[in-house]
């Protein structure tokens, strides 16, 4: 049965100051004193057009297992540096945090609100590590699994990375978010038992070498598998030895049967030439319907490279370099203060930094995705106080918040909220959907953007504008902090 | 209590290949044959020198606690494809394998078997992907980690990265792995309570921004904890604010109780230029005892050119570059059938390859280090197989296995075999060090390679020679196999 459920007691996977500046709060009378936190991005991985963000069942599983068992009190006791007072409010700990989420699957821009978290200071901090650690890993996977699958322009592609992932969950919560991106399939059998993603695979060179020679390796194989043979032809030599091996035991086993192959993979050498040839060895044999599928080292430049030149590949193995996102393997989440509640007002705060964008956008938000009512397509985000609602009766000028000359008056648009309650007092009123939803919700998605937000270089960037309420409350922000 | 101990079931997490050949050999009766894989990588990750071997432990309890639960059995079933006898098989499976490591924190070549796995080979080739999962990404973070903790040139090094690394096992297995290659300490807490890694952390941006000002945000830090003050001085502007705020609470808060001030930690802007101007204002304000600590995207390239810049900074924060290895992501090991057993005795296997580089080192082998007896400097790396005896009485003639005329007469030298026993027919008979004794030993054994080998660019190419005997052997082998 599909059942994800991590058992494991993560609480203490939290950076260090976040129990310190816990306590500290506490002491000084304002641990329940509201605050805001934002969670977002500030560039998209590899210099694409966008971001998929991936995780939030993970996230939603760790905040409703949030607690602290004596064995972690103990622990923390034996820091000696934590009063007694803290000690036992972690005792009686109960997550008690409003959470607004954008919902897994859908692409998100830099600067957006993904996760905002409201309550008490105390406990939003605190949660810091595990809302960017979750978030940052799968939407770093789904990013640039979507990429890849791009370039694969509709051929199947596989998640092979499970041996060179960074831990376990690494694998298993990568290969989750690699279908989510777009990934036909995992290697990862525990990702099928776990979330349903179909795991396949076939053969290693060790099966080839365990026998006395590759035709043998072969008959074996096509004799225990008939309808599901598949064979790895470059053990030895691909177009020499792999190719004809496998015609003869695709016509000497399987065919006296009644079965068709099902294909070939190529694993090392030249994939654009080796797969023209044994293309053309295969329908030469009869066997037009054997796929051949390729691995070793891919990437969405890769594939793209040797599709544009004709390689006659059905489908992509790729490891290495999605599992880890190899070409940008962090995805730079943060998690900010941008507002406090006093007397029930909200009070908007601001981070200024050294580098203009590295400055945060105060206050309690909304992002609402535009779309052109005619093509569907999507126009613009923009981030909006939560309290402002748009009137999509209405023409809606929007302006660049930096280049504010830059604007646009929208007619005949539709406007959606992509922030969604997920927390409510520490209850949690949200189910999240099966990976086939969110894969599935997150193709349709992207079918909404333009063509030029897509390319893998050199995007067209996503217009991401402030409300002018917002974006007054910001400069007004700005100058009173001004050194 | 330090315990490490995951009770997740990860049984499953195995490349589906795995799965589908294991059935396949039971059903063509070679389920009992007994065979020989080698761990290897192939290339330092940042063209360095040396990796550091890290994972072992893991790997080990990973072992321990290998069994198919009847819900595994049950989803392996309902995937209609194994056999009735297989499933049979795994429900009353038993680790009996023999397993060789190279202990945790031994610098490690390419081309060495890390690990050596004998047994059934229907067990030996399912075990894959978790030693190759585990054994990389440790590996792969330790050697990562030595990089940056030799720039920082005896300066500590603070393991930063829990919210960037790729999932939870990267967050809490990657602090153990940095700790192995030489950090200080780390911000991520259960490390600390999971394997007594000192856990560190003082204050986020959000503190001060929760206060009116900084001033108070200080004061209420000081009071706090006064015999552990150390403050963030970047929320608004380091030399214009943070620093003058600082000295003041260090004067007002901590001098007349008493207490010296900890420290300053600086996560923005130039930090060469920033770390000058404030110690130059902490010695001025008679606080030449205040350490300045840095953090904000380091690795050791940065760090590096800082110090030789003159940049005056006590200690390093090191964040996603190290947790997630960012310059290099993959630690590219492998797992390769390399004999077979036939009425007890040992035949050899190759792996050949259009690469040659990817060529395999056949048979059952242990690998010697060669120390200079005068200097304890290491100076090769002898593979030999595993039944070979070096008398360190003789000379001993290595030489170069491509540029075979390259050769050497060893004398006053010791060999020391690094391959250890550690499962005896599916028995652990090891006993993991604690991450501090495998800490201290890898810094040692980092002592005996010669400076030339630890250039961060450009390293001296260490030597890792074969026997004549095993080189004899592998060029038969090539021979045989060649097209």
């Amino acid at each position: 049965m599909i059942n994800w459920k991590d058992d494991r007691n993560l609480t203490l996977l939290v950076d260090f100051y976040e129990l310190t500046m816990a306590n500290g709060y506490l002491k000084n009378g304002l641990g329940n004193k509201i605050a805001y936190f934002d969670m977002f991005f500030r560039n998209v991985p590899d210099g694409g057009g966008f971001s998929i963000i991936a995780g939030l069942e993970q996230l939603i599983d760790y905040l409703n297992n949030l607690k602290f068992t004596e064995e972690d009190i103990k622990f923390l006791e034996s820091k000696k540096i934590f009063s007694m007072e803290f000690l036992d409010y972690l005792k009686n700990f109960k997550f008690e945090c409003d959470v607004w989420a954008i919902p897994e699957g859908t692409p998100v821009f830099p600067n957006e609100p993904l996760i905002i978290v409201r309550g008490p200071i105390i406990q939003a901090q605190f949660i810091e590590t595990m809302v960017l650690l979750t978030i940052n890993h799968q939407s770093l996977i789904a990013t640039k699994a979507n990429r890849i699958v791009r370039a694969a322009q509709g051929r199947p592609v596989l998640e092979f990375g499970s041996r060179r992932a960074q831990g376990y969950d690494g694998a298993i919560l990568g290969a989750r978010a690699a279908y989510i991106g777009g990934c036909a399939a995992t290697a990862n059998t525990i990702a099928e038992k776990m979330f349903g993603i179909p795991a396949v695979g076939t053969m290693a060179h060790s099966w080839v070498q365990m026998f006395d020679n590759e035709l043998e390796a072969f008959r074996a194989w096509a004799r225990t598998y008939p309808d599901n043979c598949l064979l790895l032809v470059d053990t030895y030599n691909v177009l020499k030895s792999g190719i004809p091996n496998a015609i003869k035991v695709f016509k000497e086993e399987l065919l006296p049967r009644g079965y068709r192959p099902k294909g070939i993979r190529i694993d090392s050498g030249d994939i654009k030439y080796l797969s023209e040839k044994a293309r053309q060895m295969l329908d030469e044999a009869g066997f037009s319907d054997c796929k051949i599928i390729a691995s070793n080292s891919l990437d969405e430049y890769i594939i793209r490279d040797v599709l544009a030149q004709g390689a006659k590949i059905d489908s992509f193995g790729v490891g290495e370099r999605l599992i880890t996102a190899k070409s940008e393997p962090v995805f730079g989440g943060v998690y900010k203060l941008v507002a406090v509640e006093e007397n029930g007002r909200i009070i908007p705060k601001i981070k200024i930094s050294e580098n203009p964008e590295k400055i945060t956008n105060p206050g309690f938000k909304q992002v609402y995705r535009l779309y052109d009512k005619n093509t569907n397509k999507a126009i613009a985000d923009l981030i909006t106080f939560a309290n402002e609602e748009i009137d999509e009766s209405k023409p809606l000028k929007i302006f660049d918040p930096i280049f504010t000359w830059k604007s646009k008056i929208l007619e005949n648009y539709t406007a959606r909220k992509l922030l969604v309650k997920i927390f409510d007092k520490g209850k949690c009123i949200y189910k999240s959907p099966s990976v086939h939803e969110i894969r599935n919700y997150c193709l349709k998605e992207i079918e909404t953007l333009w063509e030029e937000v897509l390319r893998f270089e050199n995007p067209h960037k996503y217009y991401v504008d402030l409300s002018l309420k917002l974006w007054k409350t910001k400069q007004k922000l700005l100058r009173k902090y001004s050194y």
